[in-house]
């Protein structure tokens, strides 16, 4: 590492000899399931700014008015730190002049000081797709390469199939490379655009690629055969310095190589100073909110920042871990921003409780006979569908609950009834009544809602607000709903997670019940449950 | 390939010089989130030998009584075909004779023909979490592997942590492989236990233990850099003969090696035959039920098996597949048993409406006006929060209903009512009231359900029943819920998944509203529609 002289908070700029080239805004964009819009893109670019990517390619302006207004907007709106915006684009048409195509000067229009041309590399592609000449799609690739380093740009190009185009023509494929980098391209990018190489395939053409172009090279690997992340490194192992990834692998089909396990093996596993001090600790954070803006749950098997990437669960482990969390572990989890978890579930061993009940707080001080009865509600609960792996606060409050010997309740329900309606008139109604207990008095309380459980939630609220205030300052943040296949030849039940947060924090818990609003009621209850808990409030059934 | 002389259906034994071993039934249960019944274990047993593995590790019998059960019952009640039953286990305690270890005694009473061993070969693992000598533990490797072999077991040994250890202390980590493959061992596979490696290491070890040993070495690979596959494949480059993979890469963690990218990778990149002939076309369906089993949902983007490894969004690379598929697909999706898809989204332009048309059976034929009034209403509703991606029915409705000038209704609601209740005493209640016209008629019908949507969806057959008997037909099969941020500003919305289906197939269809339930009846509305017209029954509303 280089940094060691740098301050803690100090970012600096990473210098041009390696590019971290990010392309989420526009490959990841065409992942099954993503649609952005501009205010979308935008907060991304400053994630991918904030993590301190070297490029961001942010969509193709002219071909559609969504990236020609991003390109407007970013210019205005964001101060980039670390990144420079790239325009993507094509080779001009055949048969027109590259000053001449619409196309190429939407690009320079885009004032983006980084443009990134796709090229056709793959002779079949250029008869078949293009329907031109060969010769004439290298004098495509010549006129507009010259034509926009000529504005002033720094080009970059995206051979396109250029790992299939180099076995079945490797001359022409290479002669693409050598014509690129001639007109003035800075790195010629080798595109396994559908994505069926290998490890080994990559670094050798990329070596022989080397040799025979002396271009600077980059890698553009999918990740059809799972390696999309080994083939990145594969090419620079053989001698490329640039790499072109998305956040979290979105991308066409199975997806793009994941920047983040990019860039963590760099810095990481090859101890190579490739984003600016700091960014690491940040990777899991940006991870998730990037998931977030795309809308889509961050996968949680996801290396490094995935939630179970440290997570364990094999008593064998977790024994193990006891002693040296690091004999199941190849890094640190804070160096990318995760955290090591110990899962309860029906594996899990005393072992494993024991170390749960410590992370929470609870010192169950060796007590046999409580782990044990721990133990046994745990796997009971999960035979009926309760899950507590993602589910830590209703977890603890069945942990206190043995460690107290009792309930710690609030409140007692005597009824709740909750209506949906459509009626004859199209006006809808959501409507809730709960009748309850609580400091020795009788509420009723009824409320409307956007929908059954959030009548019921603004019920609850209001039977209790007098009693408890402090129930003000919760609020639902999230809300998942999964139906269970009753393998157990019971028929299939609901389980709904909740999230709730205040000011300092959030939680999770879980509610199991034939039915999603029965469910949502009692991950409902856990949560205020645990919320007036941590506000530090007595219960007073 | 040498089976071109097999017939299509005729499934052969691979032969012992590769070694495909799957451990999804004791390393992939590692994974957070599954939890499996012996029930579960067997069904998944018998879909790894129908795909035809070599070897299925079962679980450690004796280390809790699933485990063996598990093994009584697969001996008694599956008639493998392909696969032999391996069992998993500890080399001997220290300071303890093998034949008087009762861990070690509960592996041959499995009655398993092979077993695995695992053995520590990281000489600070024997310090620190056996607590022993790194004599002694050379001593419990021969000594177990001596026994077990003497009772007329193959065995393997699994060299726990071993890239690390090589790493810390390669003479000692050397000399555990040779200590086991002298006393008997077949296979001496090499686990990267903390999935910190990458390709090009993996490659240089696996390479200098086999000259250093002239062990046969199988290769084990954690996913936590994200290379399991490209290090599983590194390790075969460089001679190892035995692949150890879980089923979708599920296991500790990250995952473990993915079973179906590397068998694929073998087979088709590597023209290597590791499966029985045919076997290759069953790994989408067998991936797809093995997730079923442990009730995870099949991952999307899972590579070659996922819904979306063949799916095309790209306006650039429709267009292309119409000229020649193969142009954006690294292999024929039929070789897996996947299918190719075209994506209707908001960025599909009209080439992907009128492809997806064709697919649907739906000829558009190039009426260019009707396209664009089919395009813009997918864009306006998938801003809405409605996706067709994943509900084709509600897709095919659209495109018919624009089509055809006019909705095809069945019926027309005039309002409903889904009421969940929990009662003062206990018991609780869903109940749901439609009333609808149909055929001219005015129908008022009330059903109660397990749930309301339930009972809602029990009302609407009761009240169609008698002019719709096919509804009868109709089964829901799975239902998802998912709540959609706002982040167009309009507060929270849900989106219902629901799939349905008749005797001769399955079909998803949509619902977007303010609340679950109403979601879920638009979902149900639509679904019913489909089924409706699937069986050729003509709309009387």
């Amino acid at each position: 590492m280089t940094d060691a002289t740098d301050g803690p908070d100090e970012r600096t700029h990473v210098d041009d000899r390696f590019h971290v080239f990010d392309t989420t805004l526009r490959d990841g964009a065409q992942r099954e399931g993503i649609s952005l819009t501009v205010a979308d893109k935008l907060t991304i670019a400053r994630h991918l700014d904030d993590f301190g990517v070297g490029f961001i390619e942010g969509g193709w302006p002219g071909a559609n008015p969504r990236d020609t207004e991003f390109f407007q907007r970013a210019r205005e709106e964001i101060g980039f730190r670390h990144a420079q915006l790239v325009a993507f684009g094509a080779t001009r048409k055949a048969g027109v002049r590259a000053e001449d195509d619409p196309q190429v000067a939407a690009l320079l229009d885009s004032g983006a000081p980084v443009i990134t041309l796709v090229a056709k590399s793959h002779d079949r592609h250029v008869e078949l797709a293009l329907r031109t000449t060969l010769d004439e799609n290298l004098a495509m690739v010549r006129d507009t390469v010259a034509y926009l380093c000529g504005h002033g740009r720094r080009v970059f190009v995206d051979c396109e199939h250029f790992f299939d185009g180099h076995r079945a023509n490797p001359d022409y494929a290479l002669e693409v490379v050598r014509t690129a980098y001639e007109a003035g391209a800075d790195v010629v990018v080798l595109c396994d655009t559908n994505g069926g190489m290998l490890p080994a395939q990559v670094g050798a053409t990329v070596r022989e690629v080397i040799e025979a172009t002396g271009a600077r090279l980059g890698i553009h690997a999918q990740d059809d055969t799972g390696c999309a992340v080994a083939n990145t490194l594969a090419a620079v192992d053989a001698g490329a310095t640039h790499v072109q990834c998305t956040a979290n692998g979105y991308g066409e089909r199975v997806g793009n190589a994941n920047l983040f396990p990019v860039v963590a093996a760099l810095e990481i596993k090859y101890d190579r100073r490739v984003l600016p001090h700091g960014a690491l600790a940040e990777m899991t954070r940006i991870s998730h909110a990037i998931a977030e803006v795309v809308n889509l749950t961050p996968s949680t098997h996801q290396p490094y920042v995935g939630v179970s990437a440290f997570a364990h669960k094999a008593g064998l482990h977790a024994s193990a871990i006891k002693v040296d969390p690091d004999l199941y572990q190849h890094i640190d989890p804070e160096r990318v921003g995760n955290t090591m978890r110990m899962l309860v579930s029906d594996m899990a061993g005393r072992a494993s409780i024991e170390l749960k009940g410590k992370e929470l707080g609870v010192d169950l001080g060796g007590d046999r006979e409580l782990i044990g009865r721990v133990v046994g509600r745990v796997k009971e609960r999960e035979l009926a569908g309760y899950t507590y792996e993602a589910a830590d606060a209703s977890f603890e409050l069945l942990l206190r609950e043995e460690a107290e010997g009792r309930a710690r309740r609030y409140y007692r329900i005597e009824s709740w009834r909750a209506i949906a309606e459509d009626r004859p008139d199209g006006t809808h109604a959501n409507e809730a009544t709960v009748k309850l207990w609580a400091k020795g008095e009788r509420i009723v309380a009824t409320a409307e809602g956007n929908g059954p459980v959030d009548a019921l939630d603004r019920a609850l609220r209001v039977a209790l607000e007098r009693i408890y205030p402090q129930l003000a300052a919760l609020k639902l943040t999230d809300y998942k709903v999964r139906i269970l296949e009753g393998s157990r030849g019971t028929g299939s039940i609901t389980r709904v997670l909740v999230s709730t947060s205040d000011e300092s924090g959030e939680w999770s818990t879980v509610g199991v019940a034939e039915n999603v609003i029965a469910a949502s009621w009692q991950a409902l209850d856990d949560a205020y449950a645990y919320g007036l808990r941590r506000a530090g409030v007595e219960p007073r059934e």
